[in-house]
């Protein structure tokens, strides 16, 4: 047989999991979207259709919403790290999970006002609004022995209104962009981090506050950095986050430029002073880069969009 | 000649202009994606192709931006009227401005948490993320005379994860549905509100206030409503608006009724007790209605979706 | 009671359903998204949630399911109508009953090329590819006496290389634009029109013929008009369909100027004769209006975009 | 310093270039997203903001649109080719440069029906309808010394209305599915293959040939197995692929299984033969893999989406 199957996986992709938890009227919700992602000895399925090995994508979304009752929800992490678990243990021909999670925050929808003076306004603990900003995403890879988890957020937008500079580049004979000594700086930050916690013999990260606080300084760093290149800002979110916490060893950014450029308003007897901007779509800058603690061996891969 | 021309109307549709306002070291930001469309006397344009009468939306487009610098962005309904008003009383052809605005919000990104150890970490005043949440909107309408103002907000998802039911409907043949005592009520709210300010004479809303409170009765009425189905909970909310806000004479709402199906556990030996959903994508209920002062006459087009 | 409750409308959106008919080995597939939206006797629901004259979302799309077996889909029009006629035939609280339709279209994938020397290359009848272009629209509107039919289509890209001009038009201190005496011309074509079948004594019209030949007319009358201005190459289209379907009596269009900018190469030392254009994407131009049979009422609503 | 900077890339992503050639009245049009990435000597901008080694994004752009003019789009391979090359061979600093390119077909809007009555109706030879279906992808990345060139396809639908069982597998505590003897097979196509060619001595293969019979073989292989599984429905098309073109050494697919789901229509007292289905969204089976030439080294990185 002159072809050959090379690495596959299988599962069920995007599982809408809502968890509520009820702590008397208070409620609580977990709203994450999970995909599974199998791998091991699946050559015959693949060869001849034989499903003898194939446990159905259809039973891992099961898992999942059995799971959410079983273990509940504490963060996706936890509750990636039980499934990755289960399916390799169970499942002698699975070799390798890998579960994908998106989490969607929600805050409370804020009612005792003080002023309200409609009925049921006493503070309402089971009503929901969806925070917007950030997903926050996690993939946990298991082979039976060592565990990866590689956190992150995207469709974060940040913005610098000045700050901000670009000039002292290369010029060849295509370059026409005139330097700019104060401009906006906009990005939607795309991150991914790689936890050093591998085995079930260390201690696990506080994957809430983890996560918390590495947006935290992400953030900050995006804000404090008197920018010369979107590189540099990078590289500073970056170092800031492997500074700061000692669980991560490695962190990949996507960044797009988005660019709002000044706009001529001289045509109509008007001086454009930094206030006027048009917000581009595309084409955009795309920086990307690696952040790693010296030492480490990266593993985070390149991509990450499909452009 | 067979065929007539019928309503018509043109202009430069989405125009992101990012409005910075620097006071000293304290920026502010007005985030807006502006549509204009004019209606006038255009029939030349269409059966001969003649552009006499023809404004380029080209120029629709520089006007926008030469606005934000000659009139500020103030609100996106100020900004709106005085683009109307412009095009209107500029153009002789023009008889019709309908101007549209959505807005993003953006928040400051937190600074001097106290305890930052990096240079710059004084408390940064230019530095943004994007709030999330809902899209504001507004439109304006100017016909040389009377203004008719419809704002409102899309994509604001909220859920109560208790407080709802759903029992007591018809049956037909086709019913197979059973009845909920307690259910999840979800919806991703999108609704519009007309203005009774409608001319020069009479003293302008506070377009900002008027909406923070607006969208502050809207949840507050979403959370307190125990639901007997989601059509009492949008008449609560209209409702709510109505009585509180006396600028305000009418209000619409699109509701799609965001299911969450408990799961059914059973198979696998667990109880579900309200606890474990699955957040289902498409059919949704769709639930839209007009809301009115009483004795006013509703002007809010029907159709928000298309669909 | 200060408020009251204007029009409103409930049903289940976005139905996807799928029917495959066998001739033999032969298939047939129609594939179709289909919203349901009734009104009615309501006003209880809405002001104290009794759902007694409430046939449930989760009904309407039994319905759609099962009339799809009852019924089959000889058009998206037909299939409509037996919904809508269904709804308030059945149901007395209901008045109105409006379905709404979007078609995908699919074609079959070619297998005997003759060429082919694998097993099983037999020509295949029951495999396909999704066509792409356009989605087809309807909607059917039956108030139990008259009926409304407003078919349609949405995204069908269509661009002309050339003979398209733009100039003699307005300027004022705005104005920027230099006049274009060759231009490249693009849209995607957003269409409704109205068939002047309104009751069941009349004879229907064939819904697939009338759709394929007012397709054909819309994309003809593009090609072949030299266009001064995109509203006369809009009315062309129109007048060309009312002018040879007879069914026909009105059509609104919405098209985007979808801007491509010819590339400045002259920094480069590189002259552009018409060659590379710059395909943007905001903001655009938006051309809007309706063309009518002389004498009869528009009744397409004007709104066909939500920007 | 504690911290390092890794792999690390930069360019101006989704370049759309239109380019039109004109032989005589006779227009040709390719329209594809560029977007470039280049790395190399960067540490210097990460570090301290340093732009000395930076050409910037801007100037990528221009290149784009200058070598459309220079070189032609021959093909979307040919046109990263030249703009690969460019970067690497002028740019002391640059070492890598990846080009990813999106094509969107376009087929001529017939007008020579021989019926039409109407003026211009003679065969027009600039007029376009986009062609809809799947998008063209090619990834072009240059060294200085080998190329490597991975094409592909991202979004083509295909449906088999039978031939198609599922039965045989595993059944663990968490299974409920029942078998399937005779379903709907449905995907989404995305594909990307490796061709062999890498270095510059060697002959370039026909990248427009190499495309239609590539995307041939692959509908028809979708199309011809009688499939047991959608992983065996994969293996047969890769391998098709592999066996038939001998430019190619690798293709991976990612497939979502779209869920056709059949409708339980007996609460209605009928009967469901293979004819109603609903088309579901989320979740869905994802299945993904690799096809090899025997003894080739696998190159194409695992991940083809973000989930």
């Amino acid at each position: 047989m002159p072809t050959i199957l090379g690495q596959n996986q299988y599962g069920k992709a995007e599982n809408r999991v809502v968890k509520i938890t009820r702590d008397g009227d208070t409620h609580h919700i977990k709203d994450l979207n999970v995909s599974v992602a199998l791998s091991g000895d699946m050559d015959d399925v693949h060869y001849s259709g034989s499903n003898a090995n194939v446990l159905p994508t259809d039973t891992t979304k099961n898992t999942v919403f059995a799971f959410a009752k079983e273990h509940g929800i504490e963060s996706a992490e936890q509750f990636g790290i039980h499934l990755a678990r289960h399916f390799v243990s169970s499942q002698e021909p699975i070799q390798v999970a890998r579960i994908r999670i998106e989490e969607y925050a929600w805050e409370r929808i804020a009612t005792s006002d003080g002023n309200s003076r409609f009925i049921g306004a006493d503070d309402v603990k089971h009503s929901f609004v969806r925070k917007g900003q950030e997903t926050r995403t996690t993939q946990i890879t298991f082979d039976g022995e060592k565990w990866e988890v590689i956190s992150g957020l995207k469709d974060l937008s940040v913005m610098n209104s000045t700050n901000s500079e670009f000039w002292g580049y290369v010029k060849d004979k295509y370059t026409t962009l005139k330097e700019a000594y104060d401009r906006i700086l906009a990005t939607d930050v795309s991150a991914k981090w790689r936890y050093n916690w591998t085995s079930d013999e260390e201690r696990m990260p506080n994957w809430e506050k983890s996560y918390e606080q590495t947006r935290k300084h992400m953030l900050q760093a995006f804000a404090e950095t008197y920018s010369l290149s979107l590189q540099q800002t990078l590289y500073q979110m970056g170092s800031r986050i492997i500074n700061s916490r000692s669980e991560i060893d490695e962190i990949r950014f996507s960044l797009p430029n988005n660019h709002h450029f000044l706009v001529d308003l001289e045509p109509f007897g008007l001086k454009n002073d930094n206030e006027v901007y048009f917000a581009a779509d595309r084409p955009y800058g795309l920086i990307e880069a690696t952040v790693l603690r010296d030492g480490v061996e990266p593993k985070i891969p390149v991509d990450m969009t499909n452009l």
